[in-house]
């Protein structure tokens, strides 16, 4: 499956108000969920007359598309999540609600949302104030990954994911408690969508017009971007300076979120409809 | 209702797996919600039937009480949302799903979710390794506010929720389309409860251990926090200048939470279990 491909718009993922900030294409909307600092997933853990609440948990996690040796075809990208064994949402697809099992579905349904917040846009007016953002929603079933080899792909995929390189700079490989204490669920995306804003104030005429009040209120973007601070070592490290992988690494993720931020306050808001 | 009380710890909200992190206390709680970029709102869309995935939407809000003039009563802390009022979310009280009309309920249930990220906590092996976080979730009915005072009270709570004062410090009051097309979203709490992790690197015995690998294995803490850039005036503006309720509060919130991330990781993580 290639990369340029996009996710079907259907009645559950198509962007309703403010089309022209829907996007479905899977590079915009994996690329969201693999920078997210944190992924949003979304369960029923009882049946609707148990309990009508769903429930959200926040998770690490990122996409990935394990295929197994000898396969000829490419697995689709699923969403990776990983979690101590005994949690409650871990177990999930291995003991599932009883609601679930009447249903006959290929999985828990689960919805995972990744969101970046990267400015405040504050207009003349509270009701033209926004944010800029970027957020993904994608709904598919999560099953348990039992296979030790992709449950070993999706485990280095995370701890990748967090830091570049760091699995392969950390001691590994683990030992076979802490393979058996992790457990790892795979989403398979049956629907996903992504929703971005990315331009500066949009102010209404009728403001304009206000040369009084325009000499009273500020109106402009402050940027956000989620920062690494200075990397401090533990008590019991034992090598001089902070590695590359990291230091470099956190220093060029700093100034890339920072530029974001701020480049995009220079576009444009569309024209209202 | 004092903001020294707690809420109740029941089975859909107590925190299950290391009990040490969970908060149930008003003031935390509100705390976390009140000081996330944004909150994660999840609710089930249609009939498990019809369509079995819930759906989280990102949204902005934060806590208030609202009291009628007159009552003598202090209503209880619930959270304000907000929206446009031909949104999905916003039209679901009043328009509700059909399987949410047989069912007699306060609202349309929902959970509401929000987390902080505070650092990556990079231990000697990729099993121990963790995040330092805040996050709160709570379930609650969902109602419209019709109220025209509630309205304007919750509009202008959630605005100087994201920059303090903006309020007065911005063209009001709205214009009557404007209150028209905003809609503005009460839940009450029915359960709510917070997990943190504040403190450093928690190294198994077994990789202390380990002198070989300790000597190019580096294990710390990266601090993390959202962060504001400067504020960058609309080509609209005429204010010289970024006031000091926007520029001072920016600065003062960068490095409170810089502070924060850094200070926990000296804490010491507690025994294992």
């Amino acid at each position: 499956m290639s990369e340029a491909e996009v996710y079907a718009q259907t009645a559950r993922s198509t962007v309703n108000r403010l089309k022209q900030r829907g996007h479905y294409d899977h590079d915009t909307v994996h690329g969201i969920i693999d920078t997210a600092p944190v992924l949003h997933v979304s369960f029923n853990p009882t049946s609707f007359d148990d309990d009508p609440f769903p429930t959200i948990l926040p998770m690490l996690g990122c996409t990935g598309s394990f295929t197994h040796v000898g396969s000829e075809e490419k697995a689709a990208t699923a969403i990776y999540l990983h979690g101590h064994s005994a949690s409650r949402f871990m177990k999930l697809p291995i003991n599932p609600p009883s609601y679930l099992e009447d249903a006959s579905l290929p999985g828990v349904p689960v919805c995972v949302a990744a969101t970046h917040i990267d400015g405040l846009v504050l207009a003349y007016t509270p009701f033209n104030h926004s944010c800029n953002y970027r957020s993904a929603v994608i709904h598919g079933y999560a099953n348990a990954v039992e296979d030790p080899a992709e449950k070993m792909y999706a485990l280095q995929l995370i701890t990748d994911n967090i830091v570049p390189d760091r699995w392969d700079n950390s001691r590994v490989p683990p030992t076979e408690a802490e393979m058996k204490s992790t457990a790892v669920i795979r989403v398979d995306i049956v629907s996903a969508s992504a929703k971005i804003r990315a331009y500066g104030v949009g102010n209404d005429k009728m403001d304009l017009d206000d040369q009084e009040m325009r000499r009273r209120v500020w109106t402009g973007v402050i940027p956000m971007a989620l920062t690494y601070g200075e990397p401090k070592p533990a008590e019991e490290n034992l090598i001089e300076g902070v590695p590359d992988y990291i230091a470099g690494w956190t220093k060029r993720q700093n100034e890339e979120s920072a530029r974001y931020a701020r480049d995009i306050i220079s576009l444009k808001a569309p024209k209202k409809v």
